[in-house]
């Protein structure tokens, strides 16, 4: 931590600074420059994270030089990549998930016509939402038990692993009944308790980054979940909330090489939500994948105009395998390859 | 709603519109424009909501016109605004309250001379946090328990009625004992769990506004806690994410008159963590004051400088009752008047 | 400014980084914690600011740590406000003022009933566009030269010094010929040469803030006008683009305390375009005055519903002068009085 | 235009409405709907574009149904694209540019190093600043005219065509000089003199995106050239101002489908403002190259460690040849092919 103190601060608030720091059990460098003077804090992380001078007299503000999270920082596991193995299928590294099913299961008959329609196509993995968080609470939020259910049946007919949406703890046990890969959906990323739980159940989780968070904070979520021992972590961008209204979210495609260049978790993109139109999900796709991201999460529907939620964005399954092709092409520039799903189902 | 379609549209795409209209039971109304043609669907609110046609051939937007929530409109209370009674402090139409007190309860000590302080100088509420959401897993989490303990002696020596955070429903039991008013943070504002549990306790409630929520979706996510019949609600402004990094948060100000235009409910600000320094404190809440808010949620500690959670925010308790003469002057320029609390004491 | 340097960072590149610190004639000083090192550049301003060091070999990031501006400094002023007189009104320090006047002259009739409606009321100064910036170039750009005229006409009659844009620096003659105070608007803010060139007129200058300025680019951009020797500078928040669609733009009070922190220069408000709507402007006036701000700009009309330009966001003429007095007892609560305008007309 | 009444609108304000809408030549056409009542404005594009309603009696809110620009839609071509040929290179439909050069120019051997560096790697254009914008007043502001002088030189050696920014009007004959290409900066894509002056000297303009500007804005900027007749123009999208601190700007590579819906306009791609580190500039020329942008402009330099001006964002001249293969690659993933510049040389 950096202490930058206001041209006006005195000997005695310089003083007062360094005592702070030493009570702290931290050491206290101090850097007199022509016009200000700067105080470095060097000691033990936490230690220094809870130096709290911001507005302190003859401080101006503290510079964090050391990153706030640790376990998801790519120094913790020295530069090394985390390769998840799901099922036996590979997410990370050089191998590119493609995870593909509807928003949300809606019947017996749309779920499994969708899975085997993206199993056929090469699909890595299932997704399907049997809870849905909804803006309105008079929107349609999801089959429940009856939708977990129907996944497990997708899963038995075509081997596909499940990545399912958990938003509340009542029904962690319900969830990781089915789930694979639980989902911690963008407006949960800072429900802690959720991810604390979740770590605990040492699941693989894929955690989306909240509309408005910032890397880091992804990151210190991310913490959240590692610290209690479970490894198993993907990131996901799914969209930023900026100024723009000629289309839904921003798609931050700069988080891929960002986020990997920092951590060593594998970073998946979910074009769908992030776009809200069909004819965006494809660009989008293709420029995340050549953008270096580990997989890609979308939306498919056989008949997406009957959708009860999000049909508009959903890819038709019908298109789907040229869809696959064209990602795979864009994989390959940035040197991925299409994890190897179809042997284990 | 409104469905504009595209300039190149067909009839065969504008009658599937219309049919997809009347099959949720709602009329079409077709008005042909020089250059395109626009549809209305007219009818129940909740049908209509349920028109998913954003992406459908021809279809190049929707554009809703009822607003997507209603008990938390202005129209459901007729233009009548609520007023709420909180163990005999008022707070709406035109009684300012002021709830003060520390970010954190840390010791016996700290709470019950700021609860003190803060009564002598004629805060409305008490506010404290025993459960505190932080960003980074390291970070202290509050005295859960043993912090509510102490809020509740604070009550009993003082009569300040207690503002208090619920970030986990399991914690729901414990904080209904003590807390008059159950704080919702702007991490949880679209935790929807918590919403409706919090909404069928039927315990007051103070909601605050996510970091980049816009105002419809705090309204929606208010909607929650009234649908399961809690009229008791504050909503609260607390800073919004933008670009600007001089300073924490970008209190929005105009989100009062806006909120008080589209919605009944009573409206607060809490000026400590949009400015995360001391300094801006003051002018915002004069600021907030003068612009009609209905009260303010104000951070305050007796000795900031060694407060274990956001110090430099803190209002030190000496200097508060000058603070709230100069609020009280701002407030009444808005046409309010401080509740009466010690009365009711 | 610091050099963090990457963890992974070896001897050389920390060599490197200090070599390249030295030919720029500034000094390094090393600091080496415990996870990573930390390098200080120590020297003349302007030196080190020309170190461009991110992404060099080794290095995470660079942390300015002096601003860079200098002229527009509080220090520069050694914590003195600037007090500015113009025509006899003073603006800054205790002094607020009121300017107010059309957005658009759009006629004789118009620009003279409505300059004498707010001198009446006690205005500081009168407000008026005769080149108006247009995002559409099929919108009316304002009556040019013929509306510099009549506000020439305005101030014989009424004494009150003319505030107005220039846009196109072909203009500015025209514009010096009539123009008490040059405004800049927000899309020009970094438009260098006109900043430049209202710099070299010595002319008293209204900078508005960009719309999605820093506060940092701000001064920057003020820097651009004091380096050319001229003084009188008044630096003007008229809200921020935010993801926010409930009103048009975000205005942002936090930065009239800020702002003075940062500099001695004077800071006015402009409500009517942040808001757009009229029922906005009384309450963000009334805040803006109560946090502080040196004055206020705002747009007025004797019928505005016959406006040519943002008549909705305008004042009526007739309720200025009850308008005047709310912002006045705001002011008042910030400790400012009413510039004493008429006198010296 | 719709204008959206309040519920509580009465008979008087629909009649005022439908008054002030024939008053301006158009039609009106009133639908009833069970809550509220909503009227059409249907007529000529601008005289519906004068309606300023927003805030009048009874009207909640004014939606825009038709797009404020014309020439620059995609309507105005029938979907037919924009494809330029400039100095004999084509750029938009099938054919991708590549157009890349320093930053600014420095000096006589970094520039003609770079020129046939870039050349020989078969880039398409050359670009390099004669002008530069700067946010510090105390920063290198280009060459000027020598600067112009050594991209000429580059030219008649390489045959590349120029792209060069034009910043001051006063500078405007000395560009039309050497510019193959007139840039417009971020700083200026509002500054309507520049634009329409640009638009007369009918010389191949490429307008960049405002740091905040919203692609409508974009596309009323881009009709200010149109309208002009000159009809060569480029878009190019350059990076959003966000919330995210972790990299310079949010590069939003949604704006290429968008914008390629919007407008017949070819739309290229700045990744190296954007991203501020060379690192991140190959995956998102990658990603801008999937995605279907009609081109890259990127920076180069021959030893970025001595560039006076964004040194630590330029491309290598030595590993340009690399990159243009690959990024080759990923545009012919969205069906683009190099446009056959050495052709021309």
């Amino acid at each position: 931590m950096m202490i930058v103190m206001k041209p006006t601060a005195d000997e005695q608030e310089v003083a007062a600074v360094v005592q702070r720091i030493e009570s702290v059990g931290a050491r206290a460098h101090v850097v007199v420059g022509d016009e200000l003077t700067i105080i470095g804090a060097i000691g033990d992380r936490e230690h220094v994270a809870r130096l709290d001078l911001e507005g302190a007299p003859g401080v101006e503000r503290m510079v964090p030089i050391l990153k706030p999270y640790k376990l998801a920082s790519s120094q913790f596991r020295h530069g090394q990549r985390t390769v998840l193995d799901i099922a036996g299928r590979k997410l990370g590294g050089e191998h590119f998930a493609m995870i593909a099913g509807p928003c949300t299961v809606e019947s017996r008959e749309q779920t499994l016509e969708t899975a085997h329609a993206v199993n056929a196509a090469g699909a890595t993995m299932f997704r399907g939402g049997a809870y849905k968080p909804r803006t309105s609470p008079y929107a349609f939020q999801g089959l429940g038990q009856e939708g977990l259910r129907l996944l497990s049946e997708a899963k038995e007919q075509t081997g596909l692993p499940i990545v399912t949406e958990l938003m509340d703890l009542r029904d962690l046990d319900d969830v990781l009944e089915v789930a694979d890969v639980i989902q911690i959906g963008a407006r949960n990323m800072q429900n802690y308790s959720l991810l604390t739980e979740v770590g605990r159940s040492g699941r693989p989780t894929l955690l989306k980054r909240g509309l408005s968070s910032t890397l880091e904070e992804l990151l210190m979520a991310a913490e959240y979940v590692l610290k209690e021992g479970n490894e198993s972590l993907i990131l996901c961008e799914r969209g930023m909330r900026t100024f723009e209204t000629a289309y839904r979210f921003t798609l931050d495609l700069t988080a891929i090489p960002v986020l990997k260049e920092l951590s060593h978790l594998p970073v998946v993109v979910d074009p769908s939500h992030a776009a809200g139109r069909r004819d965006l999900v494809t660009p989008l796709s293709l420029a995340a994948a050549a953008a270096g991201a580990d997989g890609i999460i979308v939306e498919v529907h056989p008949r997406p105009e009957e959708a009860i939620c999000d049909g508009p964005q959903a890819l038709v399954a019908g298109e789907f395998g040229y869809y696959m092709e064209r990602v795979q092409a864009a994989a390959a520039v940035a040197g991925k390859v299409l994890s190897e799903t179809r042997l284990a189902a």
